[in-house]
């Protein structure tokens, strides 16, 4: 088959950054190795051609699916990367996508263009294909950034949690130890967690449990357009 | 000419959403009249077909300053578009952009496939071509929720401003009033505005100037990533 068009036309592909909370909430990102050229054997984004009668989002979520196993999960488009010579194949304007899973809950499985499929740890990343560092660092950059005013990832944790938990999991997304009074003063303040009953069993003091309450945060939001999460936190050293 | 591939290809465009603030502090945005199908005589964003050596960024320049003869201001990337059927044309994929300007500063003259180029109060739009009414939704809402943890829009105002300037402008970009007392009680806060010398000349008793420390601005950016602007701001029903 061969299409021909009057004007010259790029290629539009989808990439998909997925980061991952570990058991350890230790923040990682998900990588395939490619089985074919450009770049074979190299790691990569999961990601692939968009089809023509395919909505971009719907691409992402399938490309993610056939090459790592992935799917149901939550993606939000993250940025549209067109530099002219990013791709030796030509012309490809890649549309990037970013999601944040609890990474036990979605089991990995390696297929169509992709060699293997695996979990690496931020610290650990090897070299990637293409611009897909470049990719991957905005997308780092928009989850630490809307950490603090949206109260994204409190999905990733269980329904009831510690505030310690949360703590552990802000400190994971910012890649830096906070002061834990600050925290909690400033994460209570927005009054969206419910305290709940005590922990029990635990070998050291019970802590009081929370839950979020979504109700309240979707009726917040809609007060102002975006309700924000009023949180400047401060770094660990502060500790007083 | 014609190009021929192996695969089908979407074609891909860029979209300009230019928000511009008037004399009266009321924000306008641009649009054009298209000059030729789909959509001939009908209103829509400044936009065109990316090139294909060109960056996306700078495609969606020389397209604004090609049909409104607007350069030299800052864009910011938006959001992708691709619903299959959202282009009589076929398969087109628009990446759109968007900015703020000071209007008076930016003289519009339309040319290239531009019957017209105008700005529209908000209040008073046209329906707009293709899914245009849905970019310029979604960059009303980027533009209201980025007011509120960015100091955006200062560079709008003169060097030296009044805290009422700056609650007229903060009034207009988020469409509602705001509490004056809570506006400028949150606004000092940030420790970003410079208090200068009274008002000159003005039939009323002489305000505080102010002056915006983009220094300082930068320097609390670098602490955690993303300096969060920390507003909730009141609407106007509480004033005290």
């Amino acid at each position: 088959m061969a299409y021909t068009y009057e004007y010259p036309r790029p290629s539009v592909t989808v990439d998909c950054v997925v980061f991952g909370l570990d058991d350890s909430a230790d923040l990682r990102i998900l990588l395939i190795e490619r089985a074919d050229d450009p770049f074979a054997g190299h790691w990569a984004l999961p990601g692939g051609f968009v089809d023509m009668g395919e909505d971009l989002d719907l691409a992402a979520k399938r490309e993610l699916e056939e090459e790592t196993g992935i799917k149901d999960i939550f993606i939000e488009q993250l940025y549209t990367f067109g530099a002219p010579n990013r791709d030796p194949r030509g012309r490809v304007i890649s549309v990037a996508y970013y999601a944040l899973v609890n990474l036990s809950e979605h089991p990995i499985k390696a297929a169509s263009d992709a060699r293997q499929a695996k979990w690496f740890k931020i610290s650990e990343l090897p070299p990637l294909a293409f611009d897909h560092n470049k990719v991957l660092e905005m997308a780092l950059e928009r989850l630490r950034a809307k950490v603090l005013y949206k109260p994204i990832g409190f999905e990733l944790l269980p329904e009831k949690f510690t505030l310690t938990d949360l703590q552990n999991l802000y400190e994971t997304i910012l890649g830096q130890q906070l002061n834990r009074r600050n925290f909690r003063s400033k994460i209570l303040k927005m009054g969206l967690l419910e305290q709940q009953e005590r922990q029990q069993n635990v070998p050291h003091r019970p802590a009081y449990l929370y839950k979020f309450n979504k109700e309240k945060y979707q009726r917040l939001s809609e007060r102002l357009g975006e309700f924000i999460f009023e949180i400047r936190f401060q770094p660990r050293e502060t500790e007083d």
